[in-house]
């Protein structure tokens, strides 16, 4: 171990304090002077065609400031992808899904904005839709958008020989895998307010992990010029992938504010939150794996079908991404990857915490359960045998820096009791699972650097200028632990700032566990430019070489001689008292392979993998399942800051309960059947045990202080765990996720008949 | 002339739009969620014991959040000397001038914490009191503080052997000046919102143009840890000086917000304004003067006693930097200058544009005429004769690196028509006067650095972090214009971002006229690293050396070529997408004289010229003075935006015009006689000319491209050419400000008498 001060500390997070008095100002609290309320008018249908839409009436209601249609927009299309790009920000002529958004009022209350959204008067003509994936694909389906198929998107990539390798298997499984369609259900809903200014700039507030792409987003959804608008991203509650999403609102809003000259606040209803603001893609996934009769995998075949929805948002990105992690995981010498986004007359899909490793990980480890049950081999064994590496490279050619999976296996079986396995009660089973994701971003976008600006203040204070979004997770905290590190001050002496792209330098966002890899190495850079400079000004005050100054506890002093030297803050009134000078560094880091990445063997430049085991007791009457016991084992590198990293875990696993035993969207012709808390049910305390996280927290050659991200895993080995468990708890096993109780039920009764 | 792309251009402020449509929030318009109103009781005598005050009607009325005294204050003391300090923020025991601080309240609007204040009851026993500065140096007169005497601070310095000057000259003249409390008339009053964050960090919103040092003195005065404060400071209706005040209303703001859990807002009614913001101080000056019959001063003393008013502000420091000002002006080899700062009943003055110049200016020059007179010398013959020049020292030697006094006056002269002089109309008359002022600001803080971070974005934009206060004086415009320069972009793509003590280096202030210069260096540094670097980057693909590739015109080419290379956002672009790189760097400016300056020789690294000369008629019969032309030549180095330096120059001289003609606060027995718009008279543009603004613009060897500051030049001469034009007018001299008709003509009719 690393003889650390404040690295690897688990301390409370800056905004704690805040956050649980309820200080806190949420992008929801904010409001400007004048601002008004605006609604957006949305489709009732899945597929229509929009025959009249007459905004008289609503115009004329006193209070309205504001109406618009597609005719008021620049009638730019929108994806995350620019060439993929489908959506109107209002439709033209057709709605595609419930909740497309059809027109927007800005009025001066929420009561009169309603009202106005009333008078609308609109006519549609329904059409046909198509709603199942697998039948959009059909030659005859209904298309979603004009011509070409309903495949937006598709990837085929092959590493070995994948039939040499079938051909050379002992055993060959094939399965069938689904996966359902979930909500991120942050608890504020999305909320903008936009502003638009005489000069013909647009200021935006807004619920956003990802601002710089905001901002550059609806610059060209609106026809602006580059640099046209300003992104402030308060504090917000929750986005997990949805707040990525550049939503319609945002540009909506511009133009109810430009229209209307006052700034317009639109806040998604739960209901509006439920059916609109982008859920989890639906996957069907067919596996083929080949193994030799000792376990280990020798091909594996991946099919995947991507539902989604009805406009293209990272569909693309996610089975890519998904793709690479399912093929990274395992040592496997052959591996085909076929996959496919598929438009259909719903809710489009967006990114989620995991990115589509939740369901290709889902889908791979139960049938490693199956494979092993075949087999004769222990579940715990067989991944053993099949796992990955320290200092190796995988199939696809990506070097895997460091990937203690046996260790997680081992240290998650010890936690778990995996030697009861064999001995437990009736109705009681244990699983476990693994995964690998990205620790650190993706180098996909050919720009995977970043920057920060640090200034050590005349009172000793530091404050750092991080484009890194804190979404709650602790990314403040993480790059202030660094710069306390390196320059020995307090942490709370350090006030990291951001929240608004005028300020900061242009950055990716808060996603694919990128934030504490990519941002912290700038925070670091900029922060031993600091204590260089410190320690050139200060050498002679305290008659020793630059290189011998230690920095620590608030101190500087010769190293060796902690009685020498002076405070921080004594330092620092030297530097800018006495000596007149300023101290202003910039720091940076930069990622010279992301412009290089052409493919999966240089998309991610590090991994981190995981182990979770669950038990489980299954009521043989009802199904209701109980989950008694968690362990989740992750690999991070070294750990900036474990309390908040345990944090991540074990709010990810509460969101992978969630995918594993409740959550699901249910539809009817394209409809939301439970869009609200009482029926679309999210694990609450009384849901989990206190899960037993353990940090595997050795550093990463390739992270600052060796740290890797910790965002995203918690939930992506979840459910194939819980899965697996009740596989032994009830010898049943459901392909798909969730598995409720009434499922469950339904398949212990066919399996009993 | 330099052939510069924008600077010297005169281009409209940044903030021009905004500022002119009403669309700029300024601190008056912010309301945060939940805020109170801040009312303070003031006393209404001079000088007074406080016998009883009771709060508790007052706490008990429905509405009221706090409500504060004395003993819920740390009753630290306050001044901007610290080894000066002697102001409590509410008062213990004592009042000591009409408008003291006694309680305040916060209640849910003003209504209610204004009848609060009226239910706080409080017994007042009047104490004698001093109100006139001689009087207050008597032995015996009334103290205003315990112990010592009444001068709160001296000041004595001599160069060469004045009383040798003396014994050589061939003519001694001694004169006795006095100038008035002129107030700084800002059209949005003094306002402070304070919110206490439960982690006891104070968030304050105030009019200031010293954020740094107000956030470190509330600090003080709350004995909270440094770094407790954070100051914003959005756009302000007005400073001139009066928002250096660490005014009481911040940290009772801080207390009340703390107590009541609010944010609390507090604002100076208009008479609060007049009462106790603070004034310009009037100055009791005795000059001696000895000359050679060919006009050559040989030996002057100054005397000044400064009326401070009740409490210490910058006294001190205007007696002192004013007392360098006057013996810079001209060549004179022998000086004594004798200042103190007095205590009276009164409310305490403060800096004031010019700081302590406009009065020792107005004692000067109104004697050199005089002087000029009875030597039969030409005024501006005389002052000719007297000139310092460029690349040369002073008395106390202090180096004169650009000196155009002569060419100021020159010019000066014949603009105004100087050879109609001795043919004017009856009644009319033509006077000049020069001046000599920062145009650095002042090195006797130990620190007169600064340093600015600067990003380049991937659009092509740029963001400059600086420390500098726009006041409404095109500060950020003018910081934009030197990177503007620099980087060849636009100047509406440059985003100057300020605002906030937590994110901006320690900066002194706006004052001293010393932000283009010092800030302007550091803006200059910092862009030029960014050219450099991103030369850097380029060179390969312009096939070039880095150091011939030339930025302009929102392009980057090879020297000479102008039709090839890129634009400056393609550029960009290819910095961040293709080479994944960020463009961030820190610019620093190091005065590294400043730690070490001991006394004036030192004080201030470059000096501003100007000469101004009018034309009057005067009513011979009412006194009346109709100012019929106003010529101010400026020296300001390298001009960079000649507009808002022109603009400068015009606001200063309507404030010159109101301290010749119009302004005083008239006091009886303590008390404000006339706080309001209608009974202070200030110009308007009914009252004066245009004016002739010369802007004589040639570089200083030591600014950022060669610029000096032109803040408060603008208005130091205006009142002694206005009385030398009204002595040619009239035969009439007065020896004191404002010249008001009545005076005139009591003068005119003693004279005639």
């Amino acid at each position: 171990m690393n003889d650390y001060a404040v690295i690897g500390k688990p301390l409370p997070k800056l905004d704690a304090l805040g956050k649980s008095t309820g200080e806190t100002q949420f992008l929801s609290d904010l409001r400007l002077p004048g601002m008004l309320s605006g609604k957006v008018l949305r489709s009732p249908l899945p597929h229509a065609r929009l025959v009249r839409l007459d905004t008289t009436a609503a115009a004329r209601l006193p209070g309205v400031r504001a109406v618009i249609t597609a005719a008021d927009t620049p009638q730019e299309k929108f994806s995350f992808m620019p060439a993929l790009a489908d959506k109107h920000m209002l439709a033209i002529d057709r709605v595609r899904f419930v909740g497309d958004e059809v027109a927007a009022v800005a009025a001066v209350d929420d009561a009169t904005a309603e009202h106005a959204i009333e008078l609308i008067k609109v006519d549609f003509e329904e059409l046909p839709n198509v709603l199942d994936p697998e039948a959009a694909m059909a030659p005859d389906a209904v298309r979603v958008h004009d011509g070409g198929s309903n495949v937006a998107w598709e990837i085929h990539q092959e590493f070995g020989d994948v039939e040499r390798g079938f051909a050379e298997a002992d055993e060959i499984f094939e399965d069938r895998y689904e996966t359902s369609r979930v909500c991120h259900c942050c608890l504020e809903t999305q909320t903008v307010i936009a502003q638009a200014q005489r000069g013909g700039r647009i200021e935006l507030w807004a619920s956003t992990q990802a601002p710089h792409t905001l901002k550059s987003e609806v610059e060209r959804l609106l026809k602006l010029p580059e640099g046209s608008v300003r992104v402030y991203h308060p504090p917000i509650g929750g986005s997990f992938g949805n707040r990525l999403v550049v939503d319609m609102k945002s540009p909506i809003a511009a133009i109810l504010s430009r229209l209307s000259g006052k700034p317009v606040k639109i806040v998604n209803t739960r209901t509006e939150e439920f059916e609109t603001a982008r859920t989890r893609y639906p996957y069907i996934v067919t596996m083929k794996t080949g193994v030799k009769r000792d376990g280990r995998i020798v091909a594996r075949a991946t099919k995947v079908i991507a539902d989604n929805g009805a406009y293209n948002d990272k569909g693309q990105a996610t089975v890519s991404a998904a793709g690479s992690s399912l093929a990274a995981l395992y040592n496997v010498p052959n591996l085909r990857y076929d996959g496919c986004v598929v438009y259909t007359h719903k809710q489009p899909g967006t990114g989620f915490r995991g990115f589509g490793n939740p369901q290709l990980t889902f889908a791979g480890e139960s049938q490693l359960d199956m494979i092993a049950e075949k087999l004769g081999i222990d579940p715990l064994e067989i991944r053993l045998r099949n796992a990955n590496a320290s200092d190796t490279t995988t199939t696809f050619g990506a070097p895997l820096s460091s990937c203690p999976m046996s260790e997680c296996l081992k240290i998650a079986a010890e936690k778990i009791g995996w030697n009861r396995r064999q001995s437990l009660p009736p109705n009681r089973g244990i699983g476990l699972a693994t995964m690998l994701h990205t620790g650190s971003g993706s180098r996909h976008y050919g720009y995977n650097s970043a920057s920060a600006g640090l200034t050590v203040t005349e009172d000793g204070k530091v404050t750092l200028i991080s484009s890194v979004c804190d979404v709650g997770q602790g990314a403040y905290t993480v790059m202030a632990q660094i710069v306390s590190e390196i320059l020995g001050v307090a942490l709370e002496d350090i006030r990291v700032i951001g929240n608004d792209t005028d300020l900061t330098p242009f950055d990716l966002g808060a996603w694919g566990s990128r934030t504490t890899w990519v941002n912290g190495h700038a925070a670091r850079d900029a922060a031993q430019r600091a204590r260089d400079q410190l320690a050139g000004v200060l050498a002679g005050l305290l008659e020793a070489a630059p290189e011998d100054l230690a920095f620590a506890n608030q101190r500087i002093f010769v190293r060796g001689a902690p009685n020498t030297g002076l405070s921080f803050a004594e330092a620092m009134n030297h530097v800018y008292k006495k000596r007149g000078q300023p101290l202003s560094v910039t720091g940076t880091f930069i990622d010279e392979l992301a412009p290089e990445c052409k493919d999966w063997s240089t998309a991610t430049p590090t991994l981190a993998t995981a182990c979770q085991a669950v038990e489980v007791e299954v009521d043989a009457e009802s199904g209701q399942i109980r989950l008694v016991k968690a362990v989740a084992v992750h690999d991070l590198g070294q750990a900036i800051n474990p309390l908040a990293a345990e944090g991540q875990v074990e709010g990810a696993l509460a969101q992978g309960i969630g995918y594993a035993l409740y959550e699901e969207l249910l539809m009817d012709n394209g409809r939301a059947l439970n869009p609200d808390f009482v029926d679309y049910k999210i694990p609450t305390f009384l849901d989990m045990p206190k899960p037993q996280v353990v940090l595997y927290a050795e550093p990463d050659s390739t992270g600052p202080f060796g740290a890797k991200g910790i965002g995203e895993p918690g939930l992506v080995p979840t459910a194939p765990a819980i899965a697996n468990a009740i596989y032994q708890a009830t010898g049943v096993r459901l392909h798909a996720v969730p598995i409720t109780p009434e499922r469950l039920f339904m398949a212990m009764q066919t399996k009993r008949a």
